[in-house]
């Protein structure tokens, strides 16, 4: 994996870089939409590629491990080939779903061990286990196994479950090393920094994860709850330590207002449910706002869904037929509000990629990011 | 509305037409897939235009109605600009569904008084309002108010139940003639034989029907549980009476060996949810057969959807990737199995017409028709 930055904003972090993997080239910044057992929810792989135009994909490996599961994928030449995406993907370490969904897990420094939240069967992930599963599956970019800590957090566990993090990086670095890829591509691990909103832990987390010297680096443990303040200011101070010339990347963020603040502390990547999960509730991200369709006020509005949009859908279909659809419980209805949400974020991060470009983000920023959160 | 034959098969009754509405053109024999409430579930009104190549779709009165009523629909301009689709379209009369989902249904000779299967809300059917109500929708063919009897049905209803349908189709023919078009276009009204299974109602039915010199006729009544080769001895029969220079809708029907004989029997034009229905269960026709995906079977088979299938989803993907998506109820594997399924239904009579054109249907059909059952 290989890593350019093309232009850095005067007036802050802001970057815009190119990120080269054995499957093809990624603008940054950029949002990768979640493809959580090999699909993003809805949406067509020829809709991914032409219509929306993502560059990266993500997949959840805790879902993947346990279906299809590794055999069915690895006999198909890996995730890619499997689900039909010839382009960059990125596994997560499973570490957060085991926490989130799973049962009765129990955390040791060894790993954790979890019922499967399908069919109870149990389940060890370790730090060295996950490593290797992440290679079977076959992103191109692959997670450190970390404890997230959830939001509140005390002191004391957030202390002790950064360094057990730390202890697992190490544990994984050196599992990546000893093993080779499985497939005929490259692949590179990021570390994750933790700490929860403590100033100090996060500096020294950053501080630790910096030290290894990955292709890439994470920010874990945000947007989990906190304050978006609180978010920022984390993000501020870590992306301070982490190397400038290797991408940086926040996990699981966020509102298109959150993007693009992440954009402006200096963060190249982003991934999240939101745009998916709230297209199949209704919310549709526009630059003026979010509209909730479900609502009477656009029962008889004919224009289309989004006259801005760039994507097939905006111009298609009707406000008054997307909201009939959603009322009825059609699947065309997710289907176009997440073709149509996913197309914002991709043009949203596109977009202030050529305001970094042109040196004028911080204006542009200031300017758009009041709307984002308009209820329209 | 214009129809025209282009060829008669020599060994039987199939032919090939072309019928000509203000919307475009339709080449038969046809396969309407259905879009209940404004939209083929799962698929995007661009698939259909673009990939399936369906060259008319249909709508139910009775959904449609309910959902999203009239004055949605007329403020749209009708039903195609409502839902994004400038092509033919042609609506039921609501009577099949208020049959089967409304509650509390009374059918007298004045029309049926029934609660929605939704809010409960009462509403009345008649054959003149049903004829305003498809004035209003829009379609480019609408159909007559009918009662659709049952299967078994004892003769002594069956008889007198059709007589009724021929007294409501008067009404419906007289509000036909006198209400204009609401939109721009002209609409065309198909009248429906009825009589069970019976062969001197069917014929008796397909006489009076036959009187009226509508533009196109319907056979209602069949593929509602009897066995298939009564379903084709009172189409034989019907079509032997129906007029041979105006089109012969089928209705409900059916397996594509159904629409395959249906097709011999002098059909033009079919309709039906089972490839949609059975595709959201995993259920897809081949020209080999019905591959059930979500049999172990395929589990690593990682040849394409349908090496022989004409559209995108056929070679973008591969049978484990499909039924693995089906396994974890992913949206995105009923969209793939159904875009499969109506892209098979569309290349089954595009076919047909083919073989008919070319003079070698009945060959043809006897050969293909064996294998479409098989189970896979
Ligand atoms: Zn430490
Ligand atoms: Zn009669």
């Amino acid at each position: 994996m290989d890593f350019t930055l093309n232009k850095t904003d005067p007036k802050s972090n802001a970057r815009a870089g190119e990120i080269t993997t054995d499957h093809g080239k990624i603008q940054t910044p950029i949002f990768m939409p979640v493809g959580t057992v090999g699909s993003v929810k809805t949406i067509h792989q020829r809709e991914l590629k032409e219509d929306i135009e993502s560059q990266i994909i993500l997949g959840n490996t805790y879902h993947l491990f346990l279906r299809p599961g590794l055999d069915i994928i690895k006999q198909a030449g890996g995730l890619q080939k499997f689900i039909g995406w010839n382009k960059p993907m990125l596994t997560d370490s499973g570490g957060y779903q085991v926490y989130s969904l799973s049962n009765q897990r129990k955390i040791t420094e060894e790993g954790v061990t979890f019922k499967s939240h399908i069919d109870g069967t149990r389940h060890f992930f370790s730090p060295e286990n996950v490593t290797l599963i992440q290679r079977t599956i076959g992103a191109d970019i692959i997670m450190a196994f970390d404890e997230c800590t959830p939001y509140p957090c005390d002191y004391d566990y957030a202390k002790k479950s950064m360094h057990m993090t730390h202890r697992w990086l190490k544990r994984c670095l050196d599992e990546f090393q000893r093993s080779e890829p499985v497939y005929d591509y490259n692949q590179a691990l990021f570390p994750i920094v933790q700490g929860s909103t403590y100033e100090d832990l996060r500096k020294q987390s950053a501080e630790e994860i910096a030290s290894h010297e990955a292709e890439g680096n994470a920010i874990g443990g945000l947007s989990v709850g906190e304050p978006a303040e609180e978010m920022y200011k984390m993000t501020e101070l870590v992306c301070d330590i982490l190397p400038k010339e290797k991408p940086r990347y926040l996990m699981g963020v966020g509102t298109p207002a959150n993007i693009l603040e992440g954009i402006e502390r200096g963060v190249d990547m982003f991934d999240c449910v939101m745009p998916t999960r709230n297209a199949r509730h209704g919310l549709l991200f526009t630059w003026d706002g979010i509209i909730n369709i479900k609502n009477e006020k656009w029962k008889n509005d004919y224009t289309p869904v989004d006259p801005a949009g760039t994507t097939y859908v905006d111009h298609d279909y009707s406000k008054a037929y997307l909201r009939h659809l959603m009322k009825t419980k059609e699947y065309l209805g997710a289907q176009i509000a997440s073709v149509h949400n996913i197309g914002f974020y991709l043009n949203l991060v596109k977009t202030a990629r050529e305001k970094i470009m042109s040196g004028e983000y911080s204006e542009w920023k200031n300017k758009v990011v009041k709307n984002l959160e308009n209820r329209l």
